[in-house]
C-alpha cells in the first residue's frame, strides 16, 4: 500500500488521510492499520486528564516546546465530547495549541468523541498505530472536558499525567472515589495559588493508602505553572524516569499487552455486532423488538435467547434439522 | 417461583436475596429478571448525578423524606466506583442515609460498580426491575464521585437530576463540554453560598443554546439548600411537572423505549460472548493471542477475522466442508 509507506516516510497528507479513512470508518481503514501494526511499538503514549480549567492543554503546550527542543517529533490526540453545547471554550483551546502548527514535527489532530464512548477508543487505537508508525517519538492523548472519556484514555496510554489544581477542595472527595487510580504521575498545576501546598498534602495522604504490594513503581507529584512554564523541565524528568522504571520493571509490556487484549475483544465485539446484523438484523429488527417488551409481550433475555437459537440454527445450517 | 411473589408483596428479604442473586451473576438471575418484567413499567426512575460535595445525598435523603410524608415507597440504589481508595467518604455518604433506614418503605442499596463500567448497566438494569416490581413508587440512581458512570445513570432514568453549586468556577467549562446534556431538572445547590445567583445565570445562558427544535421540554432550574431543607418543596414539585410533562409529549414513551433496545443489546452482548466462549475459549486464548500481537507475528483485524471464520466454519459444520 502506497500510504502505507507515505505514512512510514512521516508525511503528514498522508497521516491526515489515514486518520480520515479510519474517523469515517472507511473499509480500507481496517487492512491499513493491520499494514502499520507491524512498525509500531516506538513511541510513548501519554495521556493527559484532569479537571476541566486545570490547565491541561497549556502543560501539553509546554511539553510539546521541550520535545521539539529535543528533536522528538510530537503528535497531540485530543478527545472532544462533541455535544450541541461545546463551544468556544474546546475550540479556544484547539487554537492555542495551534502555535505549533507551522512546526511539521508537531502533527495535531481533534477527534470528536460521537456522544457517549461510541467508538472512540476504537479509532484512537487505530489512529495511535498511525502516528507510531509515522515515527513520533511522543504522543499526547488529552481529554476536553468531563470524565466520560478518562477511562479510554487509561486504556490507550503508556503513563498517564492527572492535572489536578488549588482551590478544588471536591476534588480530594473525587480522588478518593476513584480518579487517583487513573494517574501514573500527579501534576499540582497552578502551584502559586492558593491551597497548592494543602492539595500537595492531600494527594501525597491519598497516595499513601496505595497498596505497596499491588504496585511497587512510584507515583511522582510535580508542581508547575504551566503558564509561567515552572515546572515543566521537572515534570519533563519525572516522566522519562517513570518511563524507565516501568520499562525496567516490566510494567511497561504488561500494560502494552493487556492494551492488546483489549483492543482484540474491542475488534471482536464489532466483527461479532456486524455478523449478528447480516444474519439477525439485529438494527433492523431492534426497535420492534423494543416495541414488544415495551407492550410486555415478551421478556428480554427469552427474546435474545430465541435470537441465538435462531442464528446458530440457521448458522449450522442442516445439521440441527 | 415463589421469590416472584415474594418480591411482588414487597417483602425485603426477598428482595435482598434477588439483587444479590443478579449482582453475583447467579444463572437464575435472568429467568428471575423475565419473571419479574412483565410487572414493571410503573415506578419512576429518577437518576443524580453532579459534581462530588455538591449535595447529592442529602439532597436524595430530603427527598426521600417528602415522598414517604405522601405515602410513597422510595428505593435508592447508590453506584459506588469500587476502588482501593474510595474510603471514609463513600461509606460516611451511605450511613448518613440510614436515617431511613428503620423504616420499611425505604430501601437503600450500594452497587459496587467494580472497576470501569464493567457491567453495572446491566446489573443495575436488572435491579430496577426487581424494585419496580416489588413496588416501589419512586426509585433513586445515585452514583457517588466522578463521571465514569454519569453516562450510565442517563441510560436507566426516566429523569436525571443534575446537582451543581456555586464557587465551581470550572464547572462551567464542564457544563459546556457536555454534562449540560445529561440534566433534565438542574439543581443549584448550597444556595446561600457566594456565586448561586451567577451560577444560575451561567446554567440559564447554557441551556439558552439547547436547540429548541430539537427537544420541546423545558429544562427547570431549581435553587435549594440541602442542609437547611429549602427549596426541596420546589424540586419535588418541578420533578412531578417535569415528569406529567414527558409523560404527555410522549417523551417518556421514547426513553423507556430506547432503554428496552439498549437493554436487549446489552444482552444480545453478553450472551454472544458467552458464546464465543463456549467456541473459541475467547477468555481462555486472549493471553497468547496478545502475545502473538506483542511480538508482532500477527496483526488485529486479520487475527479476529480468521478467528470469526473459525468460529463460523465449526458452527455451520459439514456445509462448508
Amino acid at each position: 500500500m502506497d500510504l502505507v509507506d507515505d505514512i512510514r516516510r512521516g508525511e503528514v497528507r498522508a497521516i491526515a488521510r489515514a486518520i480520515s479513512l479510519i474517523e469515517d470508518l472507511e473499509p480500507e481503514a481496517e487492512l491499513l492499520a493491520d499494514s502499520l501494526f507491524p512498525h509500531t511499538g516506538r513511541a510513548l503514549i501519554l495521556g493527559v486528564t484532569g479537571s476541566p480549567g486545570a490547565g491541561k492543554s497549556t502543560l501539553v503546550d509546554r511539553l510539546i516546546t521541550l520535545e521539539r527542543r529535543s528533536g522528538h517529533k510530537v503528535a497531540v490526540i485530543a478527545i472532544d465530547p462533541s455535544s450541541p453545547f461545546s463551544g468556544g471554550a474546546v475550540l479556544g483551546d484547539r487554537l492555542r495549541m495551534q502555535e505549533h502548527a507551522t512546526d511539521p514535527g508537531v502533527f495535531i489532530r481533534s477527534m470528536a468523541s460521537r456522544g457517549f464512548l461510541g467508538g472512540v477508543a476504537a479509532a484512537t487505537g487505530d489512529v495511535l498505530k498511525v502516528l507510531d508508525a509515522a515515527g513520533y517519538d511522543t504522543i499526547f492523548i488529552e481529554t476536553i472536558g468531563v470524565g466520560q472519556t478518562e477511562v479510554k484514555i487509561v486504556e490507550l496510554s503508556d503513563i498517564v499525567l492527572l492535572v489536578l489544581m488549588p482551590g478544588m477542595g471536591d476534588e480530594i472527595q473525587a480522588m478518593k472515589a476513584g480518579v487517583m487510580e487513573i494517574g501514573d504521575i500527579f501534576i499540582i498545576n497552578k502551584k502559586d495559588m492558593p491551597g497548592a501546598d494543602k492539595l500537595l498534602m492531600e494527594v501525597e495522604y491519598v497516595l499513601s493508602f496505595k497498596n505497596p504490594g499491588e504496585d511497587t513503581v512510584t507515583n511522582p507529584i510535580v508542581m508547575t505553572s504551566a503558564t509561567n512554564g515552572e515546572g515543566i523541565g521537572l515534570l519533563r524528568e519525572a516522566i522519562a524516569a517513570h518511563r524507565t522504571e516501568i520499562a525496567r520493571s516490566g510494567k511497561l509490556e504488561q500494560k502494552r499487552r493487556f492494551r492488546l487484549e483489549r483492543e482484540l475483544m474491542g475488534v471482536l465485539n464489532r466483527k461479532i455486532h456486524q455478523l449478528m446484523d447480516v444474519h439477525i438484523e439485529v438494527s433492523k429488527q431492534l426497535p420492534d423488538w423494543a416495541d414488544t417488551l415495551y407492550r410486555r409481550k415478551a421478556c428480554p433475555y427469552a427474546l435474545i435467547n430465541k435470537q441465538i437459537q435462531n442464528f446458530l440454527k440457521e448458522g449450522r445450517g442442516d445439521r440441527t434439522n
